[in-house]
């Protein structure tokens, strides 16, 4: 019954030859995803919650450079000292940081100096690898790779939303996003209540906020086998979803009214159809795929419209674990979320997509340490007003996500590829 | 293990004389903790947050008026119809709300008027007692007196925040205080963990938010026999507690730099030493007695030195159960938190004093149901980015309180009585 | 050819008896006025550009108290050291002020309180009076009342504006308001150009900004009789006046829409009639009446609409100088613009009714010096984004006003009673 | 004595080649001055006041479309439609704008395509200028290529602004500026009062804020042969002139706390001494340059400090007509004003340099009149709230000044090249 306290220690006995490649792999996933963008595009910062792509990719390198090569490569010397400063992000005992907000009114370094920044950092990556010991450093290394892979969603995002304030609706690339046919089959799928062990455990890589696996008690409940549609949302939507205030959380009715919500982000009414850009640019919305784009406020406002509620983490991850780690990630190209594609037999879309929305809190796991020092900051100070998301989505790579991944955010955020699936009490 | 679906209905079999007599009693407390106000001191708003006396007085009478006299009493005539408009909160099925931060921007109606708009809703309540069976309005009346008890402790928190921003520092009264002369001793108190019921199940008065009574999973654990007092919490301000980000939330980091956190709510350094406004005046801050008025924030990261925890709002509530409701409460007349009296061998301080910050986030239990209609508004819709308080203080009325009861707050918020005890896991 | 540069020094031989006369006249008007008042009127300020009652009637009294009393009158001891503080508006030589958007957020010391503290500052006064030569003290006495006859008007003008935002709409006292029953006759009157001198160049008493008198240019010019109506202010909104940027100044645009300015101040369309709230409560607008609570923006917008432009400041006195000061001031208690009553062979409505704004920006005369010390800051340090305006109003006090005499606002401001008259280049 | 009411038309018989040739002079300075920037900083917007590059360069070229091709050359075919709103700055008879603060948060059209627009527009006014008489739309193309100068100075103070808030403290250029080795002489130049004329009357290009000329009256005056150095500032600066609020007004004042003014923009102390951003990148201070980046503000308190005053614009035209339209300009390529070189026996520093503040508030001359239509919008509806600058600074063409020019600015403005010169009453 007690819950294991000790945070498991990444250490996979990788070697430091599979340790280089799968680090050149990521580095360069990074890089291809941006390859559509012309110089421009790498500056915007259209709100303060997104970052200008060049910021992402010099972070990422600065974490590295920060984590890894500062204390583990003797006489690395930094490109320049005062990336420092530019970009860290929120590490308070590492130093100050630039303003965030702000971001996006640097021009230098320019695109082609942070390039020549990451491959600095790249060139003494690989020196490093070949003069400590993996497992010396396999944890770390870990931690910032699946940092940039959290970094890839972002730029996608981000830059999602910065393209979509342009009356020119430029688009990211030129892809294709398929279209459903037919609403996808609903079933209901029951969990007994009782003792559960939830959160990370063995020796693979998991964030600190994943750990310590521990005990937890479920009750007894049924859960969606597939994500609420656009269809089904805007059915709320034609019965004044928008409108009452009596479905709507306080704080989110404040939130919808101050900001004028009537449709989900990026939606938008053309001639009496709705469209809603996507990153292949303005698309019709197809009402058999997920809604997304939608805060927890809306989640949980169409949830008791619907007569339901939103899953608990637990209940989540518990339905979730055995299901395999499969589904529309980032490696499909597509950028956008797909119709499901099950009979409902089975749980569907738990992976990939959207992330879901559950109705628990983001807040320490009994018995939860942060780890020592500066990056002690990377999860757990942030355990405050926020909701945990589960599952990755159709921009997560796939490698980066498991079952006990926790993502999270503010209620009121919309920006990220956030939709949901409904539970009830049983 | 299922939990316990039906919200309790409070029907206590009370009859019309006693449900009159509780009335009237509640009623008149209200009054008499004005009594030394002068005129000037009911418009006060010195913040969103707080609101004036005068609209305190008038929206617990609204309250009765709209969910009582007009369904209730047949031929009911309100005093006045903009009242409807003035002196609803937030009510969205009742009907619009006067702007809340402008409620002490407001001449008339005059305290004078306020006072005959009592009355009149008092003389209506009486002539609705013995109308009606007591068993079909104990439910509707029963949270109106609570409510009403709520509003009290506002009067009072309001009231103090209200007059500590005139820099004549006008005390509220001239009640006395007493003050400690030793530390009061501390022992840890061991809990077991398993799985425990939680929650209001009796039909005597509970809030909807404190129901259904359901089973919950404890993990061993230890809680503090005492609440954490101004000496302990001065230790953490000498070891740069408030200059250290490490120590704190990121969220509470941002609020205390922004809003320039040095010491506690009311607390001011003069010629060397610690003074504290209180409704009593300034007087010294007294080493012996309980920290009050700190943010949750304040108080996680006081933990967070410590090197322990918050109780979760499942092990206090376990905790709290066996113990009497008994403490400093608003009938002591102190109005002001005191040191703890016990030797360490059981819990004190447990009830009164402070209410006690847990690390539970603010949320619905497993089968929660918000009340039909309009009062379905009072307590489910604020489910969101706040934190929940448990055991009363100073100034909450002892007939209000119970280990069931749930209070919350947003984490920065000061103004209540707020402080903590610490827990640690076993 | 040169301008006077020695500014004027009041001094008219008055005796002590006659100054004290005049003293205690002007301080018992300030009560006078404030006699409809209930205790919690005088709390109210609904925007940081008023001030409540209770500020109003104290600060006047500290401006005796420092610039008089403290000086002059030895062993003088203030009621209250704390009040230098609280009731120094913007005397930044005197000392530091309370915040002045919070000045609506005290409640000490009480309404009462303030009364005694103006018998205080009165009983020292008299005994001031009696203890030294009038004529070293009948410049700053002078300035007192002048000061505090400007704050007779602010405190009509702020209690208009407090109470209009109570929905219950009430009314300030109860007297009546004479209403036209034809559009007056409008005439328009010739001016040549020349050299003529402007500004204030005797003995009597005027502020400093109306030094000193020189010699200005003007170019021959037309002045209209009267004042613009309501009646001919609605065809210019009509006319969709207060839609067309092409009428408008860029800032005055700009406030237009982000204040959502659709008619004058205290306007509101009821039932399909325009009615304003005035200090006799909600009446409807009368046409025959002269336009009021417009800004600068607001009339420069009807001239240029009118084909006609503002009068400058110079044209204004050079006209308004033979005319008599006489007109709808404060002592008619009608506190509300009347129509015009001639002819239209003279200008009529040159003093009271409604300040007239005017195209001149309020700057310093050619060779203005500011008074020494603290009094200095009573005038000059305004000299920014300001407009002049001329003339008084229906609640200046008649006393108080003459054609040299220089008010100022922001072209934004409408909450005191200004209105205007149109010209034209001949 | 009667003002010139009709404003000059310009048009001065040019042909239709040196028409062309004029503007493809101004059109490729305007592409020259860009040539030491990379494509990101064409992109940055540091505050609301200054725009992106590519904004500039576009919004020229918008200008000659809107005003000339549209309705001039039959057949015009806009490179993208949208392009109407993109780059429309504030004429709303042409339609509606681009939220302004958001000029620097569009990627697209990039650099590249904004260069493909304006050779779009220059083609086209190239077959303009071979279809239409030139006398036709000389006034026009005048307009076009002076407003095309006023960005040109806009495009470098700007990008000065921009680039000054990268810690990277990078340079725009790495030209030469001349610095002094001894305080420049000062003398003071006597000017009788009397009436003179001021403003633009023949058939040369002018603004229409320059006209009518008109008859004005000066007061006998002095004025300083040089600007204020920057060794003189100094000497306010450590005489507490930023920290008396007697010597600003209350505007100044209140904008110098809440900045935390304490140095002209751009100054910044390191190892104590003063240094400067300049678009060479950080330089010492040169005391004997003039001071510059000063708001009208600082100027005012300067002056006010140094028992002067500033000129008033008609006192500075007046003395400057007669000189040589000389100095510091653009073409120098300096891009910073340097030390004045005259004995002081005549005006030294009164073109170019930096634009001097007078004490004069932008206002309509008398029987001023707006062009027709849009074009109406150029300058008239800013008459409002801000004080005019004369003389051209270091960055302005030296084909675009002359003595009647008035460039106007909000006095808290500093990012322009701002400085002052100071008179006094004879």
């Amino acid at each position: 019954m007690s819950p294991t306290r000790q945070s498991s220690k990444t250490n996979t006995g990788m070697d430091a030859a599979t340790l280089a490649s799968l680090y050149q792999e990521v580095r360069q996933t990074s890089e291809r995803i941006c390859k559509t963008l012309v110089t421009e595009d790498y500056m915007l910062q259209a709100m303060p919650d997104v970052s200008p792509t060049r910021w992402h990719l010099a972070h990422v390198s600065w974490f590295f450079e920060t984590f890894l090569l500062k204390p583990y490569l003797p006489g690395y010397q930094p490109l320049n000292p005062q990336y420092e400063y530019l970009f860290n992000s929120y590490y308070n005992l590492v130093g100050p940081q630039y303003y965030r907000p702000h971001r996006g009114l640097l021009s230098r370094p320019t695109v082609a100096e942070v390039y020549e920044y990451r491959a600095h950092v790249d060139r003494s990556m690989l020196a490093l690898f070949e003069s400590v010991k993996p497992e010396e450093i396999e944890e770390r290394v870990s931690i910032g790779l699946n940092h940039e892979q959290q970094h890839q969603e972002l730029i996608l995002t981000d830059i999602k939303y910065n393209l979509s304030i342009n009356p020119l609706r430029p688009a990211f690339h030129d892809g294709e996003i398929p279209v459903g046919d037919s609403t996808p089959p609903l079933r209901w799928h029951s969990f007994d209540g009782g003792i559960v062990s939830i959160g990370h455990d063995d020796n693979s890589f998991a964030f600190d906020n994943e750990t310590p696996r521990h005990e937890t008690l479920l009750h007894p409940h049924r859960i969606a086998s597939r994500l609420v549609t656009n269809g089904e949302f805007l059915e709320f939507m034609e019965d004044s979803g928008y409108e009452r205030p009596d479905l709507w959380l306080s704080a989110g009715w404040g939130t919808a009214q101050e900001q004028e919500w009537s449709a989900p982000l990026y939606w938008e009414r053309l001639d009496g159809a709705w469209w809603s850009q996507t990153l292949s640019g303005m698309r019709p919305v197809d009402v058999y795929g997920p809604v997304t784009h939608v805060s927890y406020f809306e989640a949980d406002a169409y949830a008791r419209w619907a007569g339901k509620r939103l899953p608990t983490e637990d209940e989540w991850e518990h339905a979730a674990a055995p299901e395999p780690v499969e589904g529309n990630f980032l490696e499909s190209g597509i950028f956008h979320p797909v119709p499901a594609t099950g009979d409902g037999s089975h749980l569907d879309q738990v992976f990939g997509d959207v992330w879901e929305w559950t109705q628990s809190a983001y807040l320490a796991y009994p018995g939860y340490k942060t780890l020592d020092g500066a990056l002690g900051e990377y999860n757990g100070k942030f355990m405050m007003n926020q909701m945990v998301l589960r599952g990755g989505s159709c921009v997560t790579p796939v490698s980066h996500i498991r079952p006990t991944y926790r993502n999270f955010s503010q209620p009121k955020d919309r920006w990220q590829f956030m939709g949901f699936r409904l539970a009830e009490d049983a």
